[in-house]
Parts: C-alpha cells; sequence; structure tokens
C-alpha cells in the first residue's frame, strides 16, 4: 500500500471491528485512512517500513495487564516512536450464530486477553467449553460463522459488522471497570502528523544493568515499568526494561539518558507524547 | 488428599511428564510424593491450603518472558512463600501419534509458553497450521492421542510417558539458549522442609506508589522486576510490583520494608531462599 499524501494514513490491529479499530476511530474519525493489520507486529512493520503514517496497537489492560507482543515488538530498534496514548472503555460480548442457544456452544473463541478478562464469567458458565485463542477479538467473530457450536468474545460492534451473528451475553468481562490502553506510533520522533499537546510523558528502553541501579540514575518519576527478555541474547535471562517516565521536557530527558550511558547501562527514548 | 507426615509431598503443575515435573524431579528425586496439579493455580491452592508440604511453579523462560498466572497467583495474601529456585535447560520435541508423517500435521497443541517459544520454527515449518493451547505440554501430548492431523510440542519424555506417540522434530525452540526457571513454594516462611544453604535474595511485593519511589525506599539491589494489575481493584491502572532482591539477611529486609512502609507503600516478604 502507498501512502495518499493528502491524507494521514493509520493502521491498526484488524480486522474491522475489533477494540483497537475502535480506539483508533476515536482518536482520529472518519477524515483518516485505516489500514487493517492481521497481528501487533504487522501494525509495528506498516509503520517502521513508512507503509502508513501512524499506527494504533494496544498497550495494556486493566484486569489482564501489559500486552506482550506489543512490549516484544518494541525491543527492536526503529519499530517505531510511541506518540499518544488512547483509554478506551472495554465492554465484552459473547456473539453466537443467529438463532443460536447457550447449551450450542462448545467452543469460545477469541483473543487470549479477552479470554483472560472474562475468565471467571467463562468458569461459571462455559465451564466445559473449549477455549480457543485468535489473532483478533473480530477475528474470532468471523471464525463463529465458519464454525459449528462455536461463540466468541469480541465488542459489540461486531453484530453490526458481520452478518449473521447476535449478542447472547453482554458485559461478560469479570470486573465493570475495565479499560484497555492504546499507543499511538509513528515511524520517528520528529514530525508533526496530527496535534498534540505539549509532551508529558516518554518511554525509555533501558538494559545493561540491574534496573535498581538504571531507575536511580534515570533518577525521574516513573509510572509503569516492564520487562522482556532482551533480544537476540544468546546469555540466558538478560533483560530489556520499558519505562513510562512522566516527564515530556526533552532536555530533562537527555540529561537522564546521559546519565544511564554515564553508569554502564544502555537508555533509548521510544516515545514522547 | 492428606499428608503423608513421614514423606514430603511436593505438588507440580502436571501431568506426568511436564518440564515442571522434570524441574521438581531435579530437585526431589524419587525420596518425596508427588501430587499433580492441572494449572498453577491449583498448585498454589494445595500449598496455601495445606495439602502439600511444597509447590513447583515457572516462573521465566529465558526466551517468552515471565510467567504470568504465577505472577498473577503471587498477588494474593498468603498464597504460599517461595522458598527455592529451580532452573531447567528445555529442549522442546515436535511429537506426533507414532507412523504420522510432517504432511499430516493440521494442528499443533502445546502450552501457550511453548507455542511461544517454538514460534519461528512453527512459522516456517507449519505456516497454516492451528495453534491449540492447553494447560501444559503434556497435556497436549495426551491430546494428540485423540486428535487426528493433531502434533504436540512437549518434552521429549512424553514420547516414553505416553504410548503411542513418538518425536517427529527435536530441539524446536527458537534459540538453543532455552532455560526455564521456576519458584519452589512452601505453605509459609517458618519451617524447614528440606536443607538450603543460606538465603541470598528475596521476593517483595511492592504498591502503593509510584515504582521510581518504592525503589529508592527499598534501596536494595534488585535483579527482576514484573508489574501486573492490583488483585481487585476497581480503580483501573493499579499496579502491583515484585521484586527479586539480591539480599538473603531478614534484618536488612525488614529495614528495606520499613522504609517501604514509611514512605507511604505497602511492601510485603513473599519469598526468600
Amino acid at each position: 500500500m502507498s501512502v495518499d499524501s493528502d491524507r494521514l494514513t493509520v493502521a491498526f490491529l484488524g480486522p474491522l471491528g475489533t477494540y483497537t479499530h475502535q480506539a483508533a476511530y476515536s482518536k482520529f474519525g472518519s477524515t483518516v485512512q485505516y489500514h487493517e493489520c492481521a497481528t501487533i507486529n504487522d501494525v509495528f512493520d506498516a509503520v517502521s517500513t513508512g507503509v502508513v503514517h501512524a499506527g494504533v496497537v494496544p498497550q495494556e489492560n486493566s484486569i489482564f495487564g501489559p500486552v506482550v507482543e506489543t512490549y516484544d515488538a518494541l525491543r527492536q530498534p526503529n519499530v517505531g516512536f510511541v506518540r499518544a496514548e488512547i483509554v478506551l472503555e472495554v465492554q465484552h460480548c459473547l456473539l453466537v450464530p443467529s438463532g443460536s442457544k447457550r447449551e450450542d456452544v462448545r467452543f469460545i473463541k477469541s483473543h487470549e486477553q479477552a479470554l483472560g478478562q472474562c475468565r471467571g464469567f467463562l468458569e461459571q458458565n462455559f465451564p466445559s467449553a473449549t477455549l480457543e485463542k485468535c489473532t483478533s477479538t473480530a477475528a474470532a467473530a468471523q471464525a463463529v460463522l465458519r464454525t459449528p457450536n462455536s461463540a466468541a468474545i469480541c465488542s459489540k460492534i461486531c453484530a453490526t459488522v458481520f452478518e449473521g451473528l447476535e449478542v447472547l451475553f453482554e458485559g461478560i468481562q469479570d470486573r465493570s471497570a475495565n479499560c484497555t490502553r492504546f499507543y499511538v506510533l509513528s515511524t520517528t520522533q520528529d514530525g508533526v502528523l496530527w496535534a498534540e499537546p505539549t509532551p508529558t510523558r516518554c518511554l525509555v528502553r533501558l538494559s545493561g544493568r540491574p534496573i535498581s541501579d538504571m531507575l536511580a540514575a534515570l533518577a525521574l518519576p516513573v509510572s509503569r515499568l516492564d520487562r522482556r527478555p532482551q533480544l537476540g541474547s544468546e546469555v540466558v535471562f538478560l533483560d530489556v526494561y520499558f519505562a513510562e517516565v512522566e516527564t515530556g521536557d526533552l532536555c530533562t530527558i537527555e540529561q537522564a539518558l546521559q546519565r544511564i550511558e554515564a553508569s554502564g547501562a544502555k537508555g533509548q527514548l521510544t516515545g514522547l507524547w
């Protein structure tokens, strides 16, 4: 796909009807051109190769925690730069082929995050159903149309987007307060693609020293800290950390990164918003 | 199951043939009585209710990262106390029903960690196969015996434990250096159940303040730090952190926990080994 220079193009974890689609739409509305991707990695690829101007990926859910695929992708160099966040309230539904009944359901399909968020509901209502992991909640909805005796956990909008599905249960997540937070990525740190207020937050990738030493050298307030195995290391149990730091001041950040380097660790700015 | 007072009983993530079983055996050998559990949560339940003396759960893999279920269980109060660690080198195999060929394989079953650890192999060799998540690698091996056209990613030992399976591929994990680390749990901190050297490390659960503040108050070297959503909170995006701290000195630890409390955060010792 080539970029239409007149219009902002935005990749998202598709297909149509995913929560990521809903999140992207809540930020960019109908003025941009959307580009569906099959996986979180494909969104990062579309952004880092310049096929699109921006990409939207889930970063964290308030019940199920950080999205591993997103942090794993962020371990790569030049994979995209976080430029904004979106928080969306999630209301999961159980969708079935029109006319199906509760007792027909033997397989329940969804993205692993959604399956995890509805664990309590599933154990109570469908203890013997087989859970099947799909690449997205909307892919699960589509798969249900092809699979007898199956149901999908997805957004209500899928009953409109995909013909032949209806809502059997609504609001089935384990806690009523269920929010998903998304990162909006652009190819590089530079370039004003959309209007944003003055940045107040950044994402820093840290490696090479114990995390207690690296946070001491950073010496800035950190609101989120996530650990993943270092990419491509043949030494086992070497980690990389992602710190969301509560400052958007580039001068302050650069001084902190110099302190990190001086301590013998590696620090790289991978987001500013 | 009641505890046989003459013998140490050890719960593990079963069934027979899992890597956790192999890890437990590497530590306790044939002198203890083993208690299979279907899920990681069941191991924690068996330990915390005193049904067994000890439990073994996977904590982290060097390619795929921390085991979310284990950290999620550790969020609960009095769920068990980490008393030791075990590191096991993992060699995944692809097992099929005896006589099956590569082209017969349409479904590949395993624990999600093992599926993740073999992602590269699967994409290259079985790009169109459906991946199915099971509760354990050994459960996947058993399921293959009941499901036509399926294969399991599991340990080689499963070809011996379960009749009718054979090894199609060996060493299929994405990196040759692939280790899994396990926690050994006991019901409480007290009581000498097995001989251990002087502790050198502890696990501390932290919540209530930004992580940068909590690590500054802790003021001890931290080698691993993991973030999970706080349990039972109706406020979204409140976190709990698990810090592996490089000291086994109880006095030092207690002073650090007092500093944590004084800073307005909560700190609890949940492991010492």
